[in-house]
Parts: C-alpha cells; sequence; structure tokens
C-alpha cells in the first residue's frame, strides 16, 4: 500500500514469536498480526528492537517480513527495520525487506563502529536514502547505538527529503517536542512523520504534537494504545489520562523479573511474551538467545499484571 | 592448519583494502598479506575491528577470509571476527568463516541488543562455544560494544574450556594482568591465548605475561612489532623500550585527520589506510561507508610519521 | 514562612549576578528577586545548578541565601540547594543555608566519590534528613552526579519522611509520571511535591501530575512560566501550548554560543546572564570561572532570541 | 620542605582513620604516617580519593593536613588533594592547604559543574595556579570527575609551567605513556612529575618513565611498594614481577565485599581500612557516610588477603 504521509496513529513494533527451538512461529506471528488488526492498530512495525530484531537471523528476519506483508496483503503500512552497523550491511536488509514488500525501512545511526560523529550519521542516513527504494524513518534509540540523534541534524535530513519520519525511542521528551515543532514549523518535506516509541509518555507526546506511537507493550494491549490514540487528540481530560495510567500500571509488568538474575531487556521482551502467551496469542514465550527465560514466579507476576488490567 | 596453543606473537588485524567502489580489493588485500608475512609475524586476524568488518557486507567477509585463507595455504593461522549483535546472528558468521578455513574465530559480548548482564554474555559465550567447529576467542572491546568482560567471567568460560583466548583491546592493562595471572594460575585450559590489541603497550603487556599481540599498527609497519615481540621478553633493556617507542611515534599517525570533521575511527582507519597507500602496498585508500574520507593536507601529516619513521 | 506542602507553582533556580571580580552581586541579585517576584513565582530556589551554585565559594552560597531571604522577609518560600560531594560536606551547608532561614533544603545525590549505589544512596539521604532542621528535596540531576534515583527509592524515601519532593532534572519524564503516580497512589506523606526542571516540558509535566516547575529559563521570563502554570491545569487547549511553544522558542538562546568554544554549561547560563543584562535586570552578565564567557557576537543572538519573544 | 622536582618514589595517598563517631582519629592518622615512614616512602598525599577527601569536611580536611605536616616536620613532601567543583572552590582548600604546610596541591578537572569543554578545564588550571602558593599537580581521575585529562592538554599546560606533575588515576597507561614520553622529548619544565595511581601496573609504570607511584594499597603495605620501586627500574626481572603479583594477589581484598550490598567506593576504602586495624595500625575501621560499612565475614576475607601475604 501507499504509506500515509504523515503515517499516525498506533504502529507496534511486533514481538517476533519463537518456538522453543528459537525458529521463528509464523502461525504464532499472524495470529499475533491478527490480534493487532483486531485491536485497531494503524501499521505495523517489524524487526524492530521489540521485535528481537537484533537477535534474529537473516533467514529469520526474511520469513517475518515476508510472512507479515503476505498476511496483511496491504490492509495497512508494513514498516520494517534494517538494523545493522553500518551504510553497506543496512543497504543489504533494506534491499531484502523492500522486495519483501515493505512499505518502509526504519534505521538507527551507525553502531559498535565508531563512525557517530553528525557528519557520519549524516553520510549514512544520506547514502542509504540514495538507495532505498521505499522511504526510510530514523530510529532514535540511544540505549541501544550509544549516540543520540541531534535535533539539528534530523531537521536538516527531513528538510533535504532524506528522512520521512522519525521514530524516537530516545525517552528524551524535550528534544522531540523540538522536532515535531520544527517540522510544524517547514523544516521537513510536507508529510514528515513524528512517531514516539515511550509507551508511558503516549498521551504527553500525541498533546505536543506527535503523529502517532509504536509502543512495545501495544503488542500485548492494542485496544488500549487506540482508545488513547483516540481519547487524547480529542482533548478528552478524563478519558485519556485514565487510560494512559492503566497501560502505565500495565507496563510495570517489565519489573517482574529479577534484576539480579538478567539484563533489562530480557526482562521486558521475556515479559510482554509471556503476557502473549498466557493471553493466548502465541504458542511458546521463548525469547531468543542469549537472553535469560523469566522463571515460573516471574510470569506469575506478568500474569498479576494482566489481571489488574482485566487482561486474563 | 592446527592453532598453536597457545598462540603467540605478532597477530596483526588486517586491513580490508577496498576500490574506490567500496568493493574488497582482493589483490591489495593479498599484497598486504604477503607484506605482513614478510614482516615476520606469526598469524592473521581477519575480520576485526581493524578491518572495518563492521562495515562489510556478508558478501564481502566472505571474500575476505576466502582470499586470505587461501593464499596462506595453512602457511600462518588465520583468526576471523565473527562480530555481530548476538548468538543466532555469529553463529551464522561462525559456520561461514569455518566453512572457508579459519582457524579460530574471534566473538565479542552481545551489543545493540540489551543482553550484556554477566550471565547473558556468558550465555552467549556458551552457546556459540556449543556449536562452533572451531575455537572460540573473546574480543574485548567495551569502546564498541560499550560493555567490558569482567576478568571473573573470562577466567571462569576459560576454566569451562568454552574459551581458547582473549584477544583485549579494552585499554585496561590491569585487568588484562588479571586474565593473564589467572590463566597462568591455572585457571583456563593450558594453552589459553592472551593477546593484547594495545599498540602502545605491547611491551608491557608481554612483559606482565602476554602471549601476543594484535596490533592494528602492524598494518603499517609488521617488521617493527615482530623485532619488539622478539626482543620484549628477552629482556633486552635498550632495544625493546626503543623499539615501542619508535611505534608509540608512528602511531600518532591517527591524530592526522581534524576531530572537528570525523569520527576517531574514520580517522585511525583511514591513516592506516592511507599510510599502506604511500608505502606501496595498496591501490586506493578508500574506506567504508560512511566513514569520511581523509583530506589530502591529513594525508601529508599521515606521510610525515612515515617519513619520521624512515618508512617512505 | 511555613513551607506549603505541597509546594506548587513556579519555583524559578535563581542565577547569581556576579560583579567583573566575580564576587556576588547582591544589588543585582535582589533586582533578579525582585523582577521574579514581579512575574509572580511561587517561591525561588537559590544554590542550585543555574545558580552557579558548583562554583561559588561557601562565603559566597551564604551571602547569596542571607541577602534573598532577608530581602523576602518571609513574603515566598526559599528553597536553598546544599550541593555536595556526600552527607557530612552537604550537612555543612544545610546547617549553613537552614541558619539564614532558608525553609528547605535540596540535596542530589553523591557524587565524584563512589558512593552512588542505591543503598548508599538512601544511606545519604537518611543521614542528611535526620539532621536537617528544614524539609529535603531529592534533586535528581544525572548530567551533573552521573547517576540517577531511581523511582522505587525516591518513593520508598518518600514513604518514609525522609524526602519532602522532588526537584526532577533528569529530563525522563516517564520516570517523572512513576514518581508522581506513586505519590498520588500513597506512596509519600501527604504534601510530597513533585517538580519538574524541564522548562520544555512543563505543560506536559505539569499535565501528567506536577506540582510546579524550577525552570532556569524562568529568570529571563518569569511572567511566561507563571501564565504556562496558570493555562495549563485548567485545560486551555489554546493558551498553554501556545504559551509553552513561545518559551522553547526563547529557550534557543542556550545554543547562542559556538559549541566548539565552550561546552553546553558556559552556553546555557551564559545566555541566561546575558539576557539578564540585556534586559536591564542585573549590571554584569559575567559567569564564574572557568567558565568561557559569550562573545559579542554570541550575545547578539541571544538579543534576537529576546526580540523575538518581544522580551527586549 | 622544598619539593623534589621531579617527585620521585613511593607516595601513598593516606587514609583518613575516623572514630565510630566519623571524627578524624588524630592518634591513628599519626600511626599510619609512621608505619608508611617506617616503610621507606618518599612522601606522601593527604585528602587524595583514597582519603576519603569527598567525604570529609573543611574542618576535617585542615585537621588531617595540619597534623600529618606538623608530625612530619619537613622530614618528607607532603602533597594535599585541593577537590572541588570548580576554580574558586578549589582555590579556597589550595589557601588552606598551602596555609598548614602542604608542599603542593593535586586537583582535578572541574565537576558536577559543566565545565569540562577542554577549554574550560585549560582555564581552570591556568585560574588556580596563578593564584596558588605552592605547586599544582594535575589529578585525572575520570571515574570520579567523568571526563579524562587529554594527553595534549596536559603537556601543554606542562609546557607553559601551569602544572608541576601529574597524578593519574586513569587507568590508561598507553595515555599516560604519551605523557611520559611528552615530558622526556621537553614538553613541559625540566623537573615534571608523572605518577601513577594504578596499584596493579607500578612495575609496567616504571618501565615506561613513570617517576613513581601513589598506590591506595601502600597504606596497607608500604614496603612491599618501596621494595617493587627498588627493584624495578634496576631491571631485576626476578624480584620485580614477583613482588607486583605478590602485590596484585593483595589488592584483591578490594573484593572481599559483596557487591549486591554496595559500591566499588565501599568495597575498596572499606578493606584498605579494615586491614589497617587488623595490622593495628589504626583504631577503629569506620569509613565515612554515607559509604556501607564491611560485614564481619568480608572483614574475616581480608584477613585472609592478609595471611595469604603474610601481613597478619
Amino acid at each position: 500500500m501507499a504509506l500515509p504521509a504523515p503515517l499516525t496513529g498506533v504502529v507496534p513494533p511486533v514481538c517476533t514469536p519463537l518456538t522453543p527451538e528459537r525458529e521463528v512461529d509464523v502461525d504464532s506471528l499472524l495470529r499475533l498480526v491478527d490480534h493487532l488488526v483486531a485491536g485497531g492498530v494503524h501499521g505495523v512495525f517489524v524487526l524492530g528492537s521489540t521485535s528481537e530484531a537484533a537477535f534474529l537471523t537473516d533467514g529469520q528476519r526474511r520469513r517475518v517480513v515476508e510472512a507479515v506483508v503476505g498476511h496483511l496483503g496491504g490492509q495497512l503500512p508494513v514498516l520494517a527495520g534494517a538494523i545493522d552497523m553500518s551504510t553497506a550491511r543496512v543497504l543489504d536488509h533494506v534491499a531484502s525487506v523492500a522486495a519483501a514488500g515493505a512499505d518502509a525501512v526504519v534505521v538507527t545511526a551507525p553502531f559498535y563502529a565508531r563512525a557517530q560523529h553528525p557528519a557520519e550519521i549524516a553520510r549514512h542516513y544520506r547514502r542509504v536514502a540514495e538507495k532505498s527504494p521505499v522511504p526510510v524513518f530514523a530510529y532514535d534509540i540511544p540505549v541501544s547505538v550509544h549516540t543520540g540523534l541531534p535535533v539539528d541534524l534530523v531537521l536538516e535530513l527531513a528538510a533535504e527529503g532524506v528522512l520521512a519520519g522519525l521514530k524516537d525511542s530516545s525517552g528524551d521528551l524535550a528534544g522531540f517536542r523540538q522536532v515535531a515543532g520544527g517540522v510544524r514549523a517547514g523544516a521537513g518535506p510536507a508529510g514528515f512523520s513524528v512517531l514516539t516509541g515511550s509507551e508511558l509518555l503516549v498521551d504527553a507526546a500525541l498533546a505536543l504534537g506527535a503523529d502517532g506511537a509504536v509502543p512495545g507493550l501495544a503488542n500485548v494491549d492494542p485496544h488500549g494504545f487506540v482508545r488513547l490514540y483516540r481519547l487524547a487528540p480529542a482533548g478528552d481530560q478524563d478519558g485519556a489520562p485514565a487510560e494512559q495510567e492503566r497501560l502505565c500500571a500495565l507496563f510495570g509488568m517489565v519489573g517482574a523479573a529479577d534484576p539480579a538474575r538478567m539484563g533489562p531487556g530480557s526482562a521486558a521482551i521475556g515479559a510482554f511474551k509471556a503476557a502473549l502467551h498466557l493471553r493466548g496469542v502465541i504458542d511458546c514465550p521463548a525469547t531468543a538467545e542469549p537472553q535469560i527465560p523469566l522463571a515460573p514466579a516471574e510470569v506469575e507476576r506478568v500474569r498479576a499484571f494482566l489481571a489488574a488490567a482485566e487482561l486474563v
């Protein structure tokens, strides 16, 4: 389908269900997509961080995007991560997901490689955009790549037409506001899309100009985020904060695992997958290696969060 | 060839010469390997950070390891980096380089993925070693992966036989000494190899127990590092420091580029490749995208470092 | 005066005007306080980061708090920073500012000292609160102390009555929301005050439960922040965003200086003081050593920001 | 006494014994100084990080330097830390310790304050040196101040005569070597002193040009470090490594405490003080607030390290 410009609404980063042997479980993946569609989402983002893209082999990545694109059949826009260390490697992923039918690609700053000077980041996005057959979204995720995208740089690349949008997972809402404001003020092409990845601040981000949200927790409760998206810009001062607060409480599940046993990534992805398993959406809650699996008591804590939100 | 245990001596991380179009220049690569062999090195390490592994596509990586293994024909051990974000992706590279004939693989902690809890790092190396057909070296490079390998963890994995050696690019010589001492004291299998990646401290590392060195600058001056390797453990208190100081001065070339124009990676790799080009070893000094090329005046500064070391 | 519980409204961190010789310019300081009072602020915060507390000697700090407390004569609550590395040093400042009449103290986590384990931070606040004659606010400022205050820790210390409030300069609005929500849900004493230090997000912070704001930019435009404070909770969906956007544009002055010449602190404090000087509030825009002064062209850029906001 | 130029030898950063009420225990402090003198040290460094300077009040700092200077009576040079956030505050400490008779001051880059641009750091040292009545040593301690001192900056300030020496606690032996080499090559005044703070690398640092060492562990075993200092430059290839390895093993005591209970500072200072208490040098092992005290089982682990080194 043609990508709306700007892309708006709730665009969940789709979890990648795995079998116990850590192969992509396509049946569960498609059930998850159906669950999101039923929740009313406005697009899907495959192969993002919540999708465990960093853990999937190239073959597994291809399987995911082909399955989702084929299943949706143009019903909703599909964004696909092209997550890799540097320009040429990213372009291989771009070619692969575009061939599989993705409507746009989502690309981080270079990482591992020490090519994180603003001039190097700009060159990276320009080279990627030159060769990409589909629009390029910048993915600002300093927790993973260990550098942020400067506001000025994003606005400059938007104005050049290099970038079609921003997926902001920086946690820096002030910087996000500056990008949104800059775009509104005319930096950037018409239709530049500003999306927040902060599930705890979707209401605030919408209030200050976000076009939409990419909340990992929307895997678990797409209906809640879609309700929030509808309430917030309408200025419903009772409904929107209440819905957001309910989702904030639900998000507490990412703290269900013992932080002495595992890092925050294993805990968060593990909780989302456990919740999807408990809700009957996916067959197996396994996360990719080398993430640590949740213990039974930790899964019970996830269940308690679902119960409090009346989701089980 | 059978990998010596421990692997000792000078094992340069081989630069990857590129054409102006950023394809692997195999002819130049083999001339560079010949230059290293002529310098007396004891092994080569392809697809490391100095090799721009983070910038090479999978196809380019394969081309490099096949060309070098084929060219050396067992004359010297070939280590190959299997640099990627997480376990399954690393294992794909391991399979590829082992099939091409690499004698060992060099593997970092997970990166990008937030799977950097010690339990997750340990699980990563255990899973990789279970499936790797060749020995696994740990690659400690916090500047790229944003976590270090704790001394205790390295010694534990050495004792289990998971790791065959350590390539230390942490800059933390005190931690390096603790690993070397622990190995000597019996933690770790017989033949565990402790290699330093700090070209400015090769003499010091050898004095405190390193088996060898993996100096990026050895691309430019392999003879110098081989001389240093021979002098140092012999306790030659005149020759070793003098040779090391000469190499420290030569290393100044990594500061030839203007730090306002590019990051330290572009500057260092750019300088090494400029030097190899000036010395007539490779045809083109291009570095991979999105690294910034050295300007002519910066190249002249590299030439001055070579001249001071009587290398041009 | 008795400190309101919770403290609400706009509580600017008061700049500390200096003479060209870098002594406290008390006349200018009191004019600045009058300017803030005329703007309608609800309290003042002296000896915070924007006040250059880190640069002032103990004698200068004492002079500031005595002058401001004496001048206000109980008209408004006065919070005072007690910024130092560790417990006993902080307590010396607490005694000094409390003796001078401050109504509350604002205290960071330990810094420089490597005592930043959650157990050490908790012990620090407990020891300080035991001996402080006035209420203690936690000051969350990771950019300066290089650790954040975990949400759970703040809520635990609030529930114990150790803390009377939080001054949040973390930039992490999601964490801020979790503290505000936790306090509302009953963690913390009645009257616990949650204040944001993010001048670009005052509307958003108020919408999600902030009691007030501590914006450095309010030195320059107190009237604007007081208007915003009144509009925001009233749900004025036209006025509040417009006022906040105006202030965001004005805040652009912190980028007036050339980042190649100085760090972001020199640039921000230098811009605020230049603006106060240009507005005629203070006699001299000097900042404390070793901060770099703004050059004339940079001051002109500050003037342009003021002009655009119709403040000169 | 006149400060030797360069200052050479073993210059321990003297622990500050405290009473159970956390007051300076002057009797124990002087016994500790006698213990160091008996061990043959070449100077003492009071009010450094190992001295818990960051935790001591101004009154306590003054007591320490007056007691030690008075006790030594010119027998050995006394360096004193002037550890504070910025120029004016540092100068107050400089005045205080110089008045008390310190022979030199040791000064870090600005911290807390965001004045860490190279131009700001240089300005800081220049202003301090202009007003200091005694020579100024730079203290490179990124773990505390969160920035390193660039090699070029140190050499530039040395050449200007601003700095009389460097106390390097960066852990970056390559950078240390570059400073030592630059000084030898004529950057810096005659007599510039290059001292390492890395107790695990004293032999290596001496081999590559250090004038001396400032090892925290020398509180516990001054004799060992003095022996090492004598053996190392003599090129005693049996004795020096053996002594250094013995000291490395002894240093293991900093890991005696449970890292889940406290940070690394509490653990290290706690271990040194426990060891001094077990050896009968000081009356009470208390560390300053808010550091966590070692538990009895952890103290027993410290005792085991002492026993293995035949020090109890």
